[in-house]
């Protein structure tokens, strides 16, 4: 039997009261998730099939900065990102600021394989999952009395805007399925009280999504502005292909050595055709789990 | 005196009965592109204001394809992408589906440098550009005799959308200051006929504009989906940084050997902080102009 395995994270960033008080939730999602990506790749599900199952379910889990339990922007309102890649075709699906969809990352598979694009934002991705009949919901489903406290309190803090750390966290996924083919997936809700139309990393191809079957699949998070100028997920899986090192260390070699200095999170999970996995982050925690083949699964928060 | 230098594009892609009639206007528009920027490096100014003059003058020449004279949606509506990234500080600005800004480079960059973001979008860009009196024009003022007429055209085309070859173009330039340092900047009005909402590689950073001190300032143009999925920029500089290569043998690298199979157009250029130029495409044309101190300009639309 070939190797099926799959990751998936819940944001990597500064530690909070609310992280550490919510650490048997935030386990039991993640552990939920990877249970949930392996089923399908189990069953003889793609790689693909796995990331959007996973994600999908981290999506719907209100603890998540993501659809439901997204993170409120300055005005109060959701506005989504997220994308997803195959590595076996090298094509890619992402929306923006996406509003009333339940499932980002459904739509973002959506445009990847029905439509001409890789990248549809706003409104038209909205008509989109309309015309097509993908779940909608109302405002009021995305928005948790946690997002909402956070906000309250963003609009509060009175450091200088470029020094404060803001409340931010993703979800995202890599598997690799039996027939050699990896994928990646990410989404979020964004950052508390940023800007409307700002948009982050979890939607662009090769900052906080990227996936190659000649390298890796890689799916990131932290403070998206770092993740996108440093063009993070596509400098891991193109450091594997020019250096052919392993994926744990092109990760090392990217957070760690090429980006020691920025000044902010960064957090990965990558994972190659093989089935390794390369797992690395500069901040304080990254909610992350993992499983290959029959092993148990492994989910931490910190170190 | 240490060198200065700039190259600009005007797009590259498919040869055209319209470009071959306007190839002296193109030409014209290029070449005063060129001066613009190369006159901002000349009185001391900066690669980011070179980059940003020359871009400038291009989206008002309605001939090219970004702002004045933008491409029409399926909707017949003008959307417009743009970014631009500081190699010294390895920052970045883009703006993606702004309506109604002038200069939507000069909104990537007012972003860059006023907010703790890189990427705004749609209603919220335009809100930012309100506030803060950038310039704006009416609908009218974007739309061309040409572009509507392309939109007809494409509209009466019953190619299978996947394989439609759709009228695109960009434009971008690249510069290095005589402080050392080097910076790019794309803009675009995006793809004739495409869906609303549809975001090109010219905002992405990393697929359509990179910059970095340490290896190369590049600007991408072509299919953007295919810039997109293949983070063509970034791959031009990071295999310049990895392979302690020249640009050009980098550009080349990336067009012509990595993404050799890709079916569709990409074309770069880029330029060193040493003032060395690399310029590579895979199409039938690809709209250029570059100069270096006192050269004269060269000029080229084909081979």
């Amino acid at each position: 039997m070939k190797n099926i395995a799959i990751a998936v994270h819940g944001g990597a960033g500064q530690d909070s009261e609310f992280i550490r008080m919510n650490q048997i939730a935030y386990k039991a999602g993640l552990v939920k998730a990877v249970n949930t990506g392996y089923e399908t790749l189990k069953q003889g599900g793609s790689a693909l099939d796995a990331v959007e199952n996973a994600v999908r379910l981290m999506e719907d889990n209100p603890i998540f900065n993501s659809a439901r339990g997204s993170a409120l922007n300055a005005k109060g309102e959701v506005e989504m990102d997220a994308s997803i890649m195959d590595g076996s075709k090298h094509s890619a699906g992402a929306v923006s600021i996406v509003r009333n969809v339940k499932n980002p990352v459904t739509l973002a598979r959506f445009i990847m394989e029905n439509t001409s694009h890789v990248f549809i934002s706003g409104y038209g991705a909205l008509e989109i999952a309309k015309e097509n009949n993908l779940e909608l919901e109302v405002d009021s489903y995305f928005i948790t009395e946690h997002r909402v406290d956070e906000l309250i309190k963003e609009r509060m803090d009175d450091t200088d805007d470029i020094k404060r750390k803001r409340k931010n966290g993703t979800v995202g996924a890599v598997a690799l399925d039996n027939a050699g083919n990896i994928a990646a997936a990410t989404s979020t809700g964004g950052t508390s009280n940023c800007l409307s139309g700002r948009i982050g990393d979890s939607c662009i191809i090769g900052a906080g999504c990227f996936a190659n079957n000649s390298s890796c699949a890689v799916s990131g998070t932290g403070d998206g502005e770092l993740l996108i100028t440093n063009v993070i997920a596509h400098s891991i899986a193109f450091y594997m292909e020019l250096k052919n090192c392993s994926v744990q260390e092109a990760c090392d070699y990217v957070i760690h050595q090429r980006n020691k200095d920025v000044e902010g999170d960064i957090g990965v999970i990558a994972l190659d055709a093989m089935g390794n996995f390369g797992i690395s982050y500069n901040s304080q925690r990254m909610l992350r789990a993992w499983k290959m083949n029959e092993e148990i699964v492994t989910v931490k928060i910190y170190k």
